[in-house]
């Protein structure tokens, strides 16, 4: 086991501060780990912007559902599939791109090149000490978090990262048991075997939020999950894409 | 700078590996760390299929478009989105998550946090010696590819990883200029200095090709992205997915 993956393995997401901003040099670091990621055939399809003007922190801290740590932190980014520039070298070339980009595939790319270079990120910043936590927020209102960073069409807001000087030091966050999320050479064909691998990490899971909470919770992850998702969020997403060039064809 | 962000840093995809088998503890130890990943409100929603049989790594192989290194490798992953588990809860708890796994909103977080284990994965393989490849070219059919693996309902494979020992030593490719994919507050909006940066990264990207390949090619990446973007790929996929039970309303 090295330094990089004992970092990894001690993950938890920090959601308070302290009252010290990262340095350009931090900042800059964590942007280049975030781009030596791989990149779907050198694509690149993605932005991140870095917020540091504070009305535009508490703007979006607002639109993030009131978490008041997207305000105060290290360093607040945001991670964009971009697709913008390459509409920009059809220009410069005298090519069309626009029906690759509005296909379903390169949406995915697009999402799946952030999310590369973000955790890039993640890691870069917890192996420097700092604390991280992703805002899925955000995607409350993308039309409003837009605006208030100026994106041009083709680029989507998919989530915030908070980075800074962790000031509290919560428990790592038990995930399922290995062999539900790794199958060999197919998927587990025994639903018994599933549930009954579902069934043991509820109670795991219950004990957890038992102790975190001084008995205040209890539900297992299966119970948390199937309540969570009866009721759909952000159905707005689909119109938000097309208006901005991806309808997903 | 740490090990972890020189690790990071020194990343370049590796297509040719030693004929050296991970071992279990060290397939473990890769999804592990790839599990410590953040996810979406404890939403867990991927599955990781590692591909152990020779004769699925061969059809694997031919599926990506005749890669080699998808079968000769020292181990194989296939990175997958996965609401069936979310599925299994509900039925668990008399609950119907159908209205929400159906939403644009949630299949982007499944391949969000599907891809965010993945680079945890890498960065674990990378950490140890290892050398790893994305494998997008699975996405050329996954309706065949969801056959090998024996895939249900809900679960989109998005990605192959291949790992191993290294048996070549490529350069590190250039990336985008810091301050292009970098903004601060807002989008650039000054498009003569996005074009600007743009130009200058055409310089370095023909230098390297042109050193890589002998002279032989010589392109730039904006003369690439807008050429090989002109042309959409995988236009399928909308099919495939509403098929899934992905209709991405």
């Amino acid at each position: 086991m090295n330094q990089t993956i004992e970092t990894m393995l001690a993950h938890r997401s920090i959601r308070a501060f302290k009252d010290k901003p990262l340095t350009e040099e931090q900042i800059h670091t964590l942007v280049k780990a975030a781009q030596s990621a791989s990149t779907s055939s050198y694509i690149q399809a993605y932005s991140i912007i870095g917020v540091e003007d504070k009305e535009k922190k508490k703007q979006l801290a607002e639109l993030a559902g009131g978490q008041s740590y997207v305000e105060k932190n290290g360093h607040f980014f945001v991670f964009c599939a971009d697709f913008n520039r390459h509409h920009a070298t059809a220009e410069m070339h005298g090519t069309d791109v626009t029906e690759t980009t509005q296909t379903t595939e390169k949406f995915m790319v697009g999402l799946i090149d952030a999310a590369l270079a973000a955790q890039n990120a993640s890691i870069a910043a917890e192996s420097m000490g700092l604390g991280i936590c992703y805002i899925g927020g955000i995607r409350n209102d993308l039309e409003k978090v837009s605006e208030v960073l100026n994106l041009p069409r083709f680029v989507i807001p998919l989530f915030g990262l908070c980075v800074g000087y962790p000031d509290q030091d919560p428990d790592v966050k038990p995930r399922l048991p290995l062999n539900n999320i790794y199958h060999i050479d197919e998927y587990e064909q025994d639903a018994n075997a599933f549930k009954k691998g579902l069934n043991e990490y509820d109670e795991v899971i219950s004990g957890y939020y038992t102790n975190r909470t001084g008995g205040q919770r209890s539900a297992g992850w299966t119970s948390m999950m199937a309540h969570k998702l009866a009721t759909p969020v952000r159905t707005y997403m689909k119109k938000f894409l097309e208006k901005k060039g991806f309808p997903l064809k």
